[in-house]
């Protein structure tokens, strides 16, 4: 089969200087693209350069991309022509639109307003003892997989931080449906440490507990694998 | 001698999964770091994560900070230990302090207030398409320094992105002064590509054009030398 697998983090500019950056190592995207070479399957990582990933392989193209409209423009291609997209990149959900200082905020008849102006200079200007960062919402690239290719497997990921099971539980069900994925890998930030990365692989009607990053690789393989043959 | 150097770029936490990150390689700490160690001077070199380093070396200790509060507690007993400091380390000028939808910003009273409120959570919900972040200037680590300890050889680095010359050339003279610095490397942004990295080094009554990462850490450590001798 051919595997689609996005990994690492976007960063979306402030000027030429300053980047908001999303964190992720990488690392859960390397040993799932492991899994799946291993398994002679093809993989596409579309990935950024500072991610960690797989040693080259025949059967492996590495894409690096950097923010989410580079991310996006890489993938309309490659989901019309992989089987499954295995979506672990950690993407950014806002981008910076223009930054000022607080008094100019403050004076602006409406904040509303500010959202239409741009930054112009390379760098901006650090006078202020305030700054003041307007984002704008960026597109969901996930929500877009099914329509660009209603054939493909598509297995997302729901990454929150201190929430019940339960709720992360909802969470991904609702990212399941809304996307039209076929799984979700829904994980907290509290539970992933050093050796260990607690997940639940959820789909329409269950959810499988997993310990690893080797677990949830293994997993994915295992699903992917037996949906496809089915 | 014993040389202090930094390098690479701070990352300031927006929650705990988003950061402000200011880019660098840390490739011009490395190259710095690599010509004072052959010249059998002790080198501690204070960097991310994610730079780019030297290999090990008997003379070379590499310590890892995160964010601009831990780099000043980093370097405040380094500076008084080292005989000069070559801070070429891109230092987020702000710091994260409370983000908001934007028609929580348009509803207060004055924006001034929202300056005193914090996030909660340990990932800022995504519900609005417009969020507004708010920053406070950091301190100035480099204007601490000869407070720290008089006697320390100070280079320090000023960039800028697409200015004049003269411009760029002022600025460094400014930062000389208000810091007390010995030198300072002033480069643009739009001058560093692949193989080329023009800078001049300011001092208070001249300065030196070079065009590679090699040449501004030679003259960088000829400049020592000759001080120390002096």
């Amino acid at each position: 089969m051919k595997i689609l697998i996005t990994s690492g983090g976007t960063r979306e500019a402030i000027d030429r200087v300053r980047s908001i950056t999303n964190h992720s190592t990488g690392q859960l995207g390397k040993v799932i693209a492991e899994s799946f070479l291993k398994a002679d399957h093809h993989v596409t990582l579309v990935t950024t350069k500072s991610a960690l990933k797989p040693d080259d392989h025949p059967n492996l193209t590495i894409i690096e991309i950097s923010n989410g409209a580079s991310l996006q423009e890489a993938l309309e291609p490659l989901v019309k022509s992989h089987d499954v997209l295995i979506h672990s990149m950690a993407v950014s959900d806002y981008t910076p639109v223009y930054m000022a200082g607080i008094d100019e905020v403050a004076q602006a008849d409406s904040v509303y307003d500010l959202l239409e102006k741009r930054n112009d200079q390379g760098k901006i200007s650090s006078a202020d003892d305030y700054q003041v960062l307007f984002l704008k919402k960026t597109p969901k690239i996930i929500s877009l997989v099914k329509e660009w290719n209603p054939a493909i497997g598509l297995i997302g990921f729901k990454l929150l931080v201190g929430v019940s099971k339960d709720e992360l539980l909802a969470v991904a069900r609702a990212s399941l449906e809304k996307n039209q994925a076929d799984y979700i890998v829904a994980n907290d930030l509290l539970d992933i440490k050093e050796g260990q990365h607690r997940a639940y692989l959820v789909s329409k009607n269950e959810h499988i507990q997993v310990e690893t990053k080797d677990q949830i690789a293994q997993l994915i393989l295992q699903v992917v694998t037996e949906q496809k043959e089915a």
